[in-house]
């Protein structure tokens, strides 16, 4: 019995952009477990229900629930303590954490760059809701909040500066192999990977060699995932 | 030959403030080192000049001249390898810098708590040019940067959420013992601690609890330090 993840999609069930089902999926084959996708929309609620709460990453391990990235990393560590560790140790765990909040900060430079491209390719079910919840969060239409795409890359590419930093003279941001914290941000990145037809890193920064290097991993995993450029 | 570290001093020469200089002052507790701290003014570049640069913190350690908090740490960790160490491994040397990277995005929050209190504490021959500096550096002055304390405590408060879910289920940022992210932390908010009348963390938060932690450290250490409010 394989495990099963609730993945948002979009119009296209193939085309899969939440940051936060990418963090699962990574830790997922990190982990190296089997493990099958289901295409979520963000009005199926219902579906979730089995999990007390609405949204994704949830996944179905042999029966029991577990929803929100960071607490399903900590269930696959403890479930599967005979696979790959995503943190060895308290210590790797707290590191993972900060580095968690620290990439959750970004969230707000790419939703300016993102969102309307989002708001046109998520399920027509989901349309009404996304633009209604978006436009609520940041208080204004989703044309205003995406009005100035160079300003918006250029924060993001100043908000990036830490991990820019880290990448001058590591592999990683776990250091010389990939660890919790680099599926975090990578998560974070592959959400206008797919989504946005212009690209978003800095050509020739270090986060955006990185990000190469992560696309490769287990055998071109998320390098092998549709975006609209497809 | 004891280490000399060249510590940011105010007026009073007891009174010091510099985040970056308490980086050092505990990583070279941590690894147990004997050291002086010389007073040093913004205006003293002179004395640095063996540093080939002119801010702090810098150490003079066996006549071999370092400057930069975290190549301070480097150096600490090569040159001290039999002492406790403050990375362990490049994962830890990737974290750490990660997590200061993160720690550096929270200056301009204080910056507009603090930065006018700092300007009547500096020493007089530093007053033109800090005052000349940070206005530059804002655009405006410093009556107008800290206008609005309260937003800055708030704002203070929101970009901390990356430590305060850390320390929700871990004693310190590196875990069950402090580490260089925590050293990093803790020097740029002993900076406010130092030069401001009012508290500016959350009381009864993580952080708050955390920061009490920290000055307990190394005998009380940092405790000991003269603060405004003495």
């Amino acid at each position: 019995m394989t495990i099963k993840l609730y993945d948002l999609a979009g119009a296209d069930p193939d085309l899969r952009f939440s940051p936060f089902c990418w963090r699962t999926k990574m830790a997922l084959r990190h982990k190296e477990l089997v493990f099958s996708t289901l295409a979520w929309r963000f009005t199926d609620t219902a579906a979730l229900a089995p999990s007390g709460q609405g949204r994704v990453p949830v996944i179905v391990d042999h029966g029991q629930w577990v929803s929100d990235s960071w607490r399903i990393a900590l269930h696959l560590d403890r479930a599967y303590a005979g696979h790959p560790p995503l943190m060895r140790s308290e210590g790797e765990r707290a590191h993972a954490r900060l580095a968690m909040g620290w990439v959750d900060t970004l969230h707000g430079a790419i939703a300016r760059i993102a969102v309307l491209e989002i708001a046109h390719l998520v399920a027509p079910q989901d349309r009404a809701y996304f633009r209604a919840s978006r436009e609520a969060r940041f208080g204004m239409t989703l044309e205003a909040v995406t009005a100035d795409r160079p300003g918006a890359v250029a924060a993001l590419g100043i908000a990036l500066h830490p991990a820019e930093q880290t990448l001058t003279d590591a592999a990683f941001l776990s250091g010389p192999t990939p660890g919790y914290a680099d599926y975090a941000l990578f998560g974070t990145l592959m959400w206008p990977h797919v989504v946005c037809r212009e690209p978003v890193l800095a050509a020739g920064s270090h986060v955006a060699a990185w990000f190469e290097r992560m696309l490769d991993l287990f055998d071109g995993f998320a390098r092998a995932a549709p975006t609209v450029r497809d």
